[in-house]
């Protein structure tokens, strides 16, 4: 059975909500409807290159009657009360992360999440790298037999403004939240969480009492643990590398080079270029391949795609973090 | 200034038609107009997929009046003919590789082809990948020196039909051209040819006496030395690696894994998923840069692009490989 | 000027005390005098090997008047006693990993040692791998800036007997303790532990309350981050492996594999051998280096050779990692 | 049952000469009993370290009654000599390699080595190599199918100085040798020659009409082909790979970094040591190894170390390579 493509409504066109709208523009399953932005510049320059009516006001986006799902990509603060809207509506929901960065209002939005009939999924990307779920899906065959130790290593280009710092939620919600979510992408009964934060290098963090450096272990319900080592800069590119250690053996995912060319010198050897510049070009599949789930999601209730209970999973993880950080003890943690 | 896009008529709707066809819809400074096949199937196919009318017969196609430009990707014995149609309709042309099996008809198309005041370019599309181009540059900037040794490893997956090893005019006219024509893209000025040929495990090959194996040497007029290794089959995928050698080190091109991500285990570390199948995957992004380089000689004269007397030069090659793995002499050759 | 080569007494002849025995004949600046071990089968093989006058009584070998230096491999719990008799006797020592497990014998010790003026040094062998080393160096020179995050990745290649675990002092003052020097060997001032144990695997460990799987944070005061992961087993061999990471980049040490071959295939490609099987391969070289540098100590006072207190600091440090998986608290250390 | 040391004549001290004195040394199974060379400062300063009796004639060490086995390490002129000698008094012999430059004088003494009921092994020490030799196991072993391509790169890291190449009998006899006979180790029945030399950079060879570059392709009686891709210099150190090509997949031989540690930064990552300097780093296992081999053979007739007929072989294709290059033809042999 051949299906009608599938109606977005875009809320928000900053550079993530370009990527979904080229995205959608360039599946033959999906088509761009709507495209809200109370900067409407923005909202017009997206419809212009990928479709779409404009709007400033995305209450319009949900009053219209061609809209059979909302792709919300802008800025956290707005993302619960658009989500329950959309809920409202009985619309389905694609929504980037974070949920919110505050889990008071997760748990309020909770109840109503589980209880419409609409599914809400969770923009967490990295699910959907091929690399990444290869790792997966070969852990889950026992080619490496039962997954003891799982660990990620993120670490981002370059630190982000100072202004951003302030308004981010810290590191353990901004950045971090990325690997909570990989973590359990791979082990997803988390019960205890140990963090340790540092500012070696950002003034901007320091200046927000955030870290521009971090490292966390949880403990999986298994016994596994995961390690998870940030920085919030990376001379070499996006550094974006994951192991899974079992007792037949480890499977690894390496950075991407941007070039097959390597230079060999009387200095030194095998020397290649640097590595992809940031998630734009690392995670370009990633994200194609999140918007295809989304949509199978839709139509077939199809189960790849990552929950609303991922998102709070992945928060509960992070104030966790922020919490054994600053008090400097191991905190246990319920996702249930 | 904008253009208005290049309106392409496409001849021959094959395997390498269909990725022209696909390029030229997908770049906007080009569209394709037009799509002739004599298995008119094909061409509608095609049309349907990327636009353009479709005829059986190339002539309405020259004949049409919104053709800016001929992309001939039809059997080669066709080639030579097309090419003349063209250019004596002043319309310029992009010709898949080779111009013909038969160096008398080139060199009897060569003076009017020379004297045409409209662009032939040939369609030697590694030039355009990537990393050849990142090393000729390179190398063209000194990184290693003056090139004193070139190293080309081309070994396709598997070996084609026996008919079409039939009409193919030989693994150096069919196979190594390609190598042939990179070697020219470093060393332009090629003065010898050494080759042998083997045949070890092709039937198709050994019954229609061409070779499945075949080494070939050729020196430049620099002194320098280029190896070519083929092979008609290749079990770990598409071989694909070039080496340039000078006084001050090497640089490489190294095959391309289909994954990120590699296994570890009691037996063996580091295996990492078997290199791409073949040229339509290896070679995606040279196609688009090829066609990129073809709109840019045609509205602005640039010089990217391979020309008929490249296409000629490899053929050149070729012959004096058949040569002289034939009659086991080297060959000396003048390409001017 | 030369010397006469330095006269070694050697305590204990086990797998390690072999090694050391080894290395001192095959030194032309040293050589074996005596060799001391309760059970004396042992001590008489390494005696025929490589030299030295044999005895079950460690005493006499310090009553003799040719020895200029003593080796102590024998048991942890004689380590201390042993320490005390050298430097009672004014007799230089490189004594194995670790000092004793329990602190109080080695704060007991501790003024002794400083008082005295005889050299004591701690094999910590992987100070002197080259590897590492060159790493440390190139660290100091600056060519990634100031370290911001050190990666030990460490892993045994399997577990040790259920009774060598039950004496053992817990992974981590028994395996941990290297990688313990090796981050001090970075960052020598470390003020803060924490650590996450699990019992993943191995039966012994769990019968004896150990962990076999261990993640380790510390904080330095520079505030640099420190990581080590820890495997009682490893499929792919002993898997050592570090990485430093700073402002302009990251040094990394690889596994070495133990062939230079790779094969590929059309199931995977560029596989390599195994890593190398545990540490008497893998530090071959760092336990001669060991040696040469203990002999430079003896003669120059060179001052490469991890001391008493660095002995102390990777004790110091074990404790407060067994306390902070225990208790799930960080815990601050100070080791001056 | 245990032997007494196989006890070595040892003719000629220089580079090669001390590396096999210090093996001899070395090896539990082989003593040194006589050294040789009329610059006796070198025979004694060998001896000094080595053990053995010095005398500038080695007419006094073919006579002594304590000579087991002799091992030429001469200047080339006067191995055919020296072999004959040994041969004549029933002593085993080690050549070093080329046996002569003139295979008249080889052929010459062929019927009385074949007659002799003594051991003549010539010093290819490649063949015992690890990697090389698990390599030609494994393709043994039928890991990657028959063999169809052989491929050998072969760089010195530096041009010898113009007196040595003046005498060399030009790079095929002098260099060449060790890749025509790694080529026999794979495929010993070579059936035709053919090879391209050129002068690119150094002055030396072009003054004495010798190469410093080559390319040579050789056809086994299989139908196989080995392509060998010599230089006279290289700057990423001693360029030594291989490449055994089958049906079902390659196996490579890499080169050996001289570090475990490699470098990322902002313009380039993953960069290593250069490679080992020159066959006395890179080839040490293999001397060590290509001596017990011939302990082995003069104890038990075994039959892993190269012949004499090897060494003929490995001349008659330098011969052959000359002529091709020269002569610009593929050249027939039969090795027979």
């Amino acid at each position: 059975m051949t299906h009608a493509p599938l109606r977005f409504g875009l809320i928000g066109t900053g550079r993530i909500g370009q990527v979904h709208a080229a995205n959608i523009a360039a599946n033959s399953d999906t088509t761009l409807s709507w495209v809200a932005d109370p900067f409407v510049d923005g909202a017009t320059a997206v419809a212009d290159s990928f479709g779409g009516r404009v709007t400033a006001d995305a209450g319009e986006l949900f009053a219209a009657d061609d809209v059979d799902a909302v792709l919300i990509a802008s800025p956290t603060p707005t993302h619960v009360d658009l989500i329950e809207r959309a809920v409202d509506r009985g619309i389905p929901v694609l929504c980037e992360k974070p949920i919110d960065l505050d889990i008071a209002r997760v748990e309020a939005l909770r109840p109503k999440v589980a209880a419409a009939g609409v599914p809400v999924a969770l923009g967490f990307n990295r699910r959907f790298d091929p690399a990444f779920a290869e790792v997966r899906a070969r852990v889950a065959a026992g080619e490496i037999g039962a997954l003891e130790q799982l660990t990620i290593i993120s670490r981002d280009p370059a630190a982000p403004p100072a202004d951003y710092v302030a308004v981010s939620g810290g590191i353990f919600r901004d950045m971090t939240i990325h690997d909570f979510d990989m973590a359990r992408f791979f082990l997803p009964d988390i019960v205890e969480v140990s963090a340790m934060g540092s500012t070696t290098f950002d003034e901007g963090a320091r200046r927000h009492g955030d870290y521009d450096t971090a490292v966390v272990t949880l403990r999986a319900a298994s016994g596994a643990i995961v390690t998870i080592i940030n920085s919030r800069h990376s001379a070499v590119g996006y550094d974006q590398r994951l192991e899974a250690f079992g007792p037949l053996g480890t499977l690894q995912v390496a950075n991407r080079s941007t070039s097959l060319v390597s230079l060999s010198t009387a200095e030194r050897v095998e020397a290649t270029a640097p590595y992809e510049d940031f998630f734009l070009q690392r995670y370009a599949e990633a994200y194609a391949a999140e918007l295809r789930a989304f949509v199978a999601l839709v139509r077939d209730g199809a189960s790849e795609s990552p929950t609303f209970d991922d998102g709070r999973a992945a928060l509960l993880l992070a104030d966790a973090a922020q919490r054994s950080a600053t008090e400097r003890v191991a905190v246990a943690v319920g996702l249930h």
